[in-house]
């Protein structure tokens, strides 16, 4: 098995996710704590709501303080901050007096319906749980102060006797899945095995058990319709599905569970063959936030969540641990520039919770005679406040992490999935090696890897976007027996190049997007004008690849071709050839809906 | 003023609409009447319902059976039939037996809910009042009988004295408009002057009063947005617009009122330059079955119900009579032989209610994880019962009338506006003047009009989509002097071609239609197997045209290119050119969906 190199062996020194780093500690991590302070969430940890009041808790704000604490966690452990460890230690104070004697921690569940404790499976209870041990861990290993962690040991310990022990509790698994993972990690850092025993336990019951769901769901919206081993597709809430099959992943990695592996596998092939947007992105609709069937991946109304495009890197990138395989890594690449990075603005400030893969401002003022919609669109605009906040504080506790992506290794080779300029110290027999990439990726792909420290066995992936790699390659990955000193020196040419989805994928039909290296471009009206749909790319023509003026990202541009505007062109008329040459703009996804409303454009077409 | 020549002056001697009449006569009529017989909406007019038992009458059903019997008049009008006479007579008895003693008639606001009459301007009592009386006019037209039509002349006396003469009625207009036509064929018929006012009355007061809109809708939603004479845009509900329109140019005809002529003439060109389908189908919202924004025309999610398509015609040739102008006619043709005629079966059983312009089985089954819908999608087969049954019997009376569409004239001149074989008499100064047509269109375009009984000047419309006429036209008809016995010979040579839609239709963008002459194609998964988007038309290749082998309606088959299909293809990847020839069949757009569930596409790409 390999090991994932934590985050906190590495130091991300330049380039795109240095910059993105040092964002979220300057702008996304005060604004979306403010926001939190706005919405009453972060006074929701005193315990003092009553009846009457406003702002009252909601069962799933303990998440969203906890995702930002554990987000917090990872920064201190790069850099000290007296001040935002304070704003935690604060935190982790009412966690303890407020924590009930039995160990039972949840805001709503104590303060406005102490009755209802372990009622109902879809109140998000377990969620929350496994939340606030992911910041738990995560505080732990920033600081080494134990009392959060010790509150969530505590917890955990109420949670295995009144599920497992006592077996009392009239549900039997988690509507929203989380706890699963998040106990592996409470027993990764404490070694406490009945934690990891707690995790199985919870996987192994779902889909087992006949349950009461709402009358406007499936079992299969939280994955239980089947026993887990038994699945091999992934259905239901996206950002659920997620969540357990990374805890999944996990139990099998560390139980060695075959069956449970073999389910990942199928179950990653399919979101990575049949359910994904060219961006990473996943949940094809918005009723359900949900995948649907194989290849339905509609552009307009495409839900892609911020949360489910990070949810699956993770996925991804634990199943790596089952043996170095560049799918993995491609998808986790393929999330981390296009689906997840477009969910927050260049800013830093607002989010998308929905990732759209095409905007049109027209199709959202067609319902003017009812109140009704006929389509659910996604907004067009990153908003800073939102009412379920789970995706701002995902943002800031997996940018900060974000290194946790680029290596594994297994006591012989030391695996390169991802390509930042950073420093990365790595313990191999008593001896630290150090691994440095030298890149300016995504700019461009050259990428020098040095080892210092001592000899290694390193495989690099070679990303599957570039064609042009000469040498060997086992499962996507380029072997090289580093000495000391050495380093390797790769170059992974970027040119633009027009991508085709399969012809099942009826809404990329006839259209292409356009990539450079693993990142997506797209079309704006902020550009190009309206009607982005009129506008024909020259396949002949050459890109030119330079700086957007207003900003300040990558831009191409490439010969186009638009429909002469006839004021009096009649509705439908005999074809034409009525059209004149102009350039198109194309930006990174990830820089749309940075400058107002404007139509966005994923899939062109192209001549 | 023209004058529209009634359909009882033709009779239909064979070709497209000798066919459906037939059909109609034979199998429609009795289909439609079985399902009301089924539902209860017959022995609804016995008035013995009573709570507690089934088949609870609805305040629409009134409508839906005097529909049926207006349609059943024009056949009698055409052809004696005892048994159906016999039907309506017995209805008519019903009627008179159980109107009110001072006038009132309706179902719904006598049995169940008397303590609402004329509470609720929503509850569509003057709807049903106006088919009623059109029902009653066309019956005494037919046969001669009274009954009927002092019946509903009681009724429109109440109707005038609660809405103007004691004017304490709680609403001024009709919800959904009808009434406004109705009254005015009620006037023609009777001479009764106080019916057209009653209707002008109506038409006036919409838009001028404040009004309380249940929650979920705007005013635009009932066109009550602005007074009617100040409306130039069609909004809202489209089947309740178009029987507005319909109104309002009758009053304008009869009145001479060039305010609202110029109103009607603004909102036609409206929809016919910016809101119309290629189907000629209208309403491209199901939310609020509405008219939306300027070239908001997408495919998959169009409304289009066949009542606002068939009342488009209805409009547009009610417009003919301000002067002849081929605009008009030749949207009359464009909704018979595509967005109307879709909405029956080939074999005359079953109805469609919304007639989409593409369909996508897969799109269906998308939200498998709960049971809400991300997408408003129209059913994919023809029904024979709906509770909301307006449009079948709209069936039953329009094609028993489709001769009103042939011509008009104004004394000097008679204009003929559409193509089907045919006799029609004329009176002209004491003379009868008989107009033939010999013609097989739509078939092809070859069309002879023979005069007979004295000299006349006719003017003969070119249609739009002909581009081949070599003579003089004034907006768009050809004009010939003929005498006695001559005969026009033309040849309006169809072959299929291309259609765009303008730029600003973005879900038609990079798209085309084929049209042979009036007749949309399309293409269907039962011909061309799944993934329609994935055919490449092959613009240099030429049309075959044929006779479809199993529905025996004509077809076109044309080369094209599809996907190789390759099972181990990634979802995405570098453009390929990995296409292979096939032969793609379209057959008309009006014999889709009568094999079982399939894809169907109108808009294709072609290279």
């Amino acid at each position: 098995m390999h090991r994932t190199v934590d985050f906190s062996q590495t130091r991300i020194t330049g380039g795109f996710w240095k910059h993105k780093q040092a964002l979220v500690r300057r702008v996304t991590t005060g604004a979306v704590y403010d926001r939190f302070s706005d919405t009453g969430r972060i006074d929701a940890f005193r315990f003092d709501w009553k009846p009457g009041q406003p702002s009252q808790p909601h069962f799933f704000w303990d998440s969203d303080v906890a995702k930002w604490m554990e987000g917090v966690a990872y920064q201190l452990a790069q850099k000290p901050d007296a001040r935002l460890e304070k704003k935690i230690d604060d935190l982790v104070d009412l966690i303890e007096k407020n924590q009930c004697e039995d160990g039972y921690f949840n805001i709503f569940f104590t303060v406005v319906q102490p009755e209802n404790r372990f009622t109902n499976r879809d109140w998000h209870e377990l969620y929350c749980a496994g939340h606030l041990m992911e910041a738990a861990v995560a505080y732990y290993h920033a600081t080494g102060k134990r009392k959060f962690l010790a509150c969530m040991c505590r917890y955990a310990d109420y949670i295995e006797k009144r599920f497992v022990i006592d077996d009392d509790v009239p549900f039997k698994t988690p509507g929203h899945e989380e706890i699963e993972l998040a106990l592996v990690k409470l027993y990764e850092c404490t070694g406490e095995v009945r934690y990891l025993n707690l995790a199985k336990h919870f996987v192994d019951m779902r889909g087992r058990d006949e349950i009461r769901m709402p009358d406007w769901m499936d079992a299969s919206y939280s994955q239980s319709h089947a026993p887990v081993r038994e699945q091999r597709t992934a259905e239901g809430h996206a950002v659920r599905a997620m969540y357990l099959y990374c805890g999944m992943a996990d139990v099998a990695y560390h139980t060695g569970d075959g069956e449970l592996q073999a389910a990942c596998e199928a179950i990653f092939d399919n979101v990575a063959n049949k359910r994904m947007y060219i961006t990473g992105g996943i949940g094809s609709s918005g009723a359900g936030e949900a995948f649907t069937v194989d290849y339905d991946l509609p552009n307009l109304i495409s839900y892609t969540e911020s949360c489910a495009a990070l949810a699956l890197a993770l996925f991804a990138n634990r199943m790596l641990r089952f043996g170095a395989d560049s799918k993995y890594a491609d998808v986790v690449e393929r999330v981390i520039y296009n689906g997840f990075m477009s969910s927050l603005s260049l800013d830093g400030k607002s989010f998308f919770y929905q990732n759209p893969l095409e905007v049109m401002p027209r199709m959202h003022k067609r319902d003017i005679s009812v109140r009704h919609r006929s389509v659910n669109l996604p907004p067009m605009q990153r908003q800073e406040v939102f009412a379920c906040s789970c995706c701002p504080p995902n943002i800031v506790r997996f940018i900060p992490s974000i290194a946790n992506l680029l290596y594994s290794e297994d006591g012989e080779v030391i695996y390169v999935h991802q390509f930042m300029q950073s420093v990365t110290t790595i313990e191999r027999d008593g001896k630290m090696l150090v691994l440095e990439q030298v890149t300016r990726y995504p700019e461009n792909g050259k990428v020098k890897i040095k080892l210092s420290g001592g000899d290694a066995r390193v495989a690099v992936r070679i990303p599957g976007w570039f064609d042009g790699y000469k040498g060997e390659t086992e499962k996507g990955y380029a072997y090289f027996d580093l000495r000391n000193g050495e380093e390797i020196d790769l170059d992974f040419t970027m040119k633009p190049v027009f991508i085709e989805a399969r012809p099942e994928v009826v809404f990329d039909a006839g259209r292409y997007a356009v990539m450079r290296g693993p990142v997506l471009y797209c079309m704006e009206g902020a550009d190009n004008g309206e009607l982005l749909r009129d506008i024909t790319l020259d396949s002949r023509a050459r890109f030119k690849y330079g700086k957007h003026a207003v900003l300040g990202v990558p831009q191409l541009s490439v010969r186009a071709w638009r429909t002469v505007r006839e004021p009096n062109a009649p509705l439908y008329r005999q074809k034409t050839q009525n059209k004149e040459k102009v350039d198109a703009i194309l930006i990174p996804y990830y820089a749309f809906a940075n400058r107002g409303e404007s139509e966005m454009q994923v899939w062109h077409f192209v001549k």
